[in-house]
């Protein structure tokens, strides 16, 4: 169930409220609301609402309207915000901000290399990447990595190069985040948490992400094989922890055909715009795992209306540290984000001329 | 091993080649020879070759050229034949024949019910999605179903009606076979043969399907489970068999998500596109099974290269004796058919005005 | 919905019944009935029939019954038939018949080559497997294999030689029909009928299955990525033709993981005696691909109350023409045999000694 | 690569070496060593070491043996280590400690409530798993849950119970950890440390539970599509963190039938007792989801050589606060318990009486 609090509530009704609310659900941790859009609300487990609790909350002064989607996710649901949400990212540092989602925006291309290597190789990057079109750089600087044995990424060096590759390009950036604990360190220098497939039901990570003390946004990927309930109530960790801005990517999942690392689900993009408001980005580059379907695929997802694409991109992808045969050259990437905008563009009904 | 024959063999030394294969391959069956394009060619298993009968091969006056491209299919591999193979629809009965696969080629969308309900309906319906601007019709005479207890089709009077259909609209027809004493029947109805994907390796349905008197087009569908070798092997059978018009149909692959029947995998265009020179479509209705993905998915496919669609229409979805859930209206077909033209010319970078 | 036809009905009280079916579904086709034990019953879709046809039927003197099972497989499901099916195998022909389902039989051990090679290799393995304790012969003389260039069997040739194995040892014979035109000829010769996998729902076939003339038991293997529905309305299209001899067969189910063919379901075991009467063995070796994992699969499959095992075994596993990574010697099939019967015993509360 | 240290290397000697592997190795980390059994081990990346490097270790005096296993783990396999691992759990709380894996142990059973609910629920049910000839006792104090609106767990307040618990009854306690950051907390009051199958790569997770500060052995579930070479990949992380003592615990994988939560993957134990030492359980209760099948796959587990369950049971399974439809009761645990034990012993080669 969602709690719509009333705007006017006095600190007094509010007060009131969460005491209340304390003594229904019974928790011990503080009632954390979150700001969605125009409203402040609260999402409680509406299995631990008899009819006396609800006759008890509708009668506070600080609740504006009760709300229950049926789904299993309750902020993340379509029923309950039927207008798209927009989120802006690059807000807090000194770059160009963007904006994902809402209803007429052009898809946002991410891309950069897959792990911050260097200081060098990240700023070419940064600078090839932005003059082919892309609006965020990304970049790992902590990487999960299958095998102990393999290259985990910089760490806070990594973090330190991916600030002044900001700095140096105005782009706003997104890097991974692994534990709980690193959120807020991370948070200190990207513009939006990245939450890997990995941990896509690492529940610890997903309420240290939505308690970030910023509210930066956090791009959520799907877990390997993770159903869309699943995926949305994942989300629903992050939103019912106080932060609205949940991107969500899908990087496809794990099947039988060794042809490729996964099968890109794009079916997903327009179920979710039916079921959830958030928007929605794909990432090309995992989920086929090799380059020249990089293009090919990005065209289809912004076909499918995905609002966005995150993609692996390297000077000279075949020294790339890691995955080094699904990165594309900034050449390549700059045909892509050409064709997905004729195809955005197409979509909106708009004239263009090739 | 692929053997081109000579184009001047004459009939002795054809004679000839083949009493060698017979004794070769130690085959009771006659060596069957596909035409592909201009080459005259026959595929036999390399393993059963040593080196000895290689150069008996070689020194034989019918034989051009020996081929061994190292994939576990021969004929279907793009290692074989380099350009797209192009196929005519609706060569054998009265109607205007659609070309698809080549290089430059329009998407070619074959629509129609899922299956023949009535000589009204099916004519009714074949009208509508011509004027929507489909080129073949597709309809079901033989249903394989679930359960024995669901409606199996009209059978052959479901051909009589797809042939007058036909007539009256000059589309030509795709129509499911299911087993392999009826490929004749079906053949004298249909301008393409339809292999569904639970029949995706009845290899007796694929050789008779070869060897259709005919050579009428097979559109070859996935099966629930098949990875991309084992396809481009069911296809190798049709090839193998003398049939050189083969059509893969992608449409979705099984997977743990009920929120989809199947998951569409629209990343293997481009991997077929690598791996083979046959064309490639998709189906947009079995793979998502819910009518309002049909469009979006529609666009993908065209976006990731396919070189066509076969979509279930119906002029009352609601009514539809089967798959009532995935048919769309003829009017929801001509706005599909209109932006997969759109992005089409768009690939090919020509100019165009919404 | 399931009618269960009065014994002592005069042949003008069936008649009577079959042309009220007749006009009530509007079949074409003539309605079969089949012996579930004691029973005569004739399964229908429920959902062609409203009340006043149900109310007709039940006034029918022929009629002793009306049953529906609410689940989509109606002869098969364990709510029509509550006790287990007994099925004979190796009735028609001479040779020591064997007893497979029932209450408190011992598992059923199935084994021999994959394919039949020649006389010799098959009479050889055929008296091995007997005196490891093996009790019907399996062996293909018709193979589906994935690509045409493969080893297809020696067809006609190895069914007589099937035949003569069974004379020789008295062993009754399983092997597998890929088509309908094929199943009478097949039932010449065997004693079980066997469909594979890529033919789990080649309805034709399962309903020429169906109809054989002798009623042969048919062994109905599991489709690559079948769900237990899926499987039981195959095993409904060969009971609602009249054969009520149908045996299930798990082989694995496709999956991620290359380090095995399949994933060997056994947990379907206790479901499908939930949920069906029909007697389920298990394919050990056609699951794993492994040989040496074919003994303890084995082992789990009977302590998961599989009735029997179809194993592949070959006199000499490394020269074997197909599958010879997953065969098993004789010595090794008499050790299996035994720990599969000493858990049977175990099962039952049978005192043992090793 | 496994380095194998001297024994009597002098402090000198290990320091030298621990220097030149920081050189080698580029890491800024101390380097880290494993007390495999007898042997005292460091496992690096080969990838990085190239011949010169290779040269100079191997004349390190603190280097006992050079090891290579060609496979991606190290440590974890049978390569390295032939001889099976055996685990002794309940050494560092006053209780009754239990051996699992080695050759001959018989298989032990982990028995308890899926959550710890309340003290007195959970002193209860403790006293009867431990009357059923439970060894070991299971209980969620943090739970993983899917939706942010499901019981989480009692958090702190369950791992006093859980001590209290061990107190009363004697049996050590395994109980899940969920993040880094409270791996040192749970490691006071638990035996074993749960690692779950959602956090089956969460690296961070696997790391902090490898420096345990009391090398509490670890039982690791598998992912819920993790391939085997994942599986063991994530245990390396473990063992070369430093702590030798992990338990695999299969729990069934993610597949396309709703009839099961997942698939129970049997035919993983037999191959991972050929790649790893490392011993394997079984959880019969999480991959079928109903509480029927967990007698029935329990014994098909221990049939396939599992040297160990875990099972969720309860006094009164349908009021449990989670995973009700899979608890099963003591009595019917007790009845398992039996069984297993009996296939154990036949499984030796053990007279038995039933």
């Amino acid at each position: 169930m969602i709690i719509t609090i009333q705007n006017e509530a006095s600190s007094d009704e509010r007060a009131q409220l969460m005491a209340l609310l304390c003594r229904i659900t019974g928790s011990q941790h503080p009632i954390t609301s979150t700001q969605m859009g125009e409203r402040e609300v609260i999402a409680l487990d509406s299995a631990s609402l008899d009819a006396q609790a609800h006759t008890a909350l509708s009668a506070q002064p600080a609740v504006a309207t009760l709300h229950s989607p049926k789904t299993s996710y309750q902020l993340a649901s379509r029923l309950f915000q039927t207008h798209n949400t927009t989120i802006t990212i690059g807000e807090t540092h000194a770059c160009n901000p963007v904006t994902i989602g809402g209803e007429q925006s052009m898809p946002v291309v991410m891309a950069g290399p897959c792990a911050v290597e260097s200081r060098e190789q990240l700023i070419t990057t940064a600078q090839a990447v932005k003059r082919a079109g892309a609006r965020v750089l990304r970049g790992g600087a902590f990487k999960p990595r299958t095998s102990p044995y393999q290259f985990q990424g910089l760490g806070i060096e990594g973090l330190h190069m991916l600030a002044e590759a900001r700095e140096v390009t105005g782009l706003p950036v997104i890097t991974e985040v692994m534990e709980p604990g690193m959120v807020e360190t991370v948070a200190q220098y990207a513009d939006v948490l990245q939450i890997g497939t990995r941990n896509a039901q690492n529940f610890p990570l997903l309420l240290a992400a939505g308690r970030n003390s910023k509210k930066l946004p956090v791009l959520l990927k799907r877990g390997f094989s993770s159903t869309l309930d699943e995926w949305l109530l994942a989300a629903e960790y992050i939103l019912a922890a106080g932060n609205p801005n949940v991107i969500l990517c899908e990087r496809g999942i794990r099947s039988y055909d060794p042809q490729t690392r996964n099968v890109l689900d794009l079916t997903c993009i327009p179920l979710l715009h039916q079921l959830t408001h958030l928007p929605i980005v794909v990432d090309p580059s995992h989920s086929t795992g090799r380059r020249e379907l990089v293009p090919i695929m990005s065209r289809a997802a912004i076909a499918a209306e995905a609002q966005g694409l995150i993609i692996e991109a390297h000077p000279d992808p075949d020294k790339a540290l890691c995955d080094s045969k699904q990165s594309i050259t900034p050449t390549q990437l700059e045909k892509i984000i050409q064709e997905t905008h004729m195809i955005a563009r197409m979509l909106r009904g708009e004239a263009y001329v090739a």
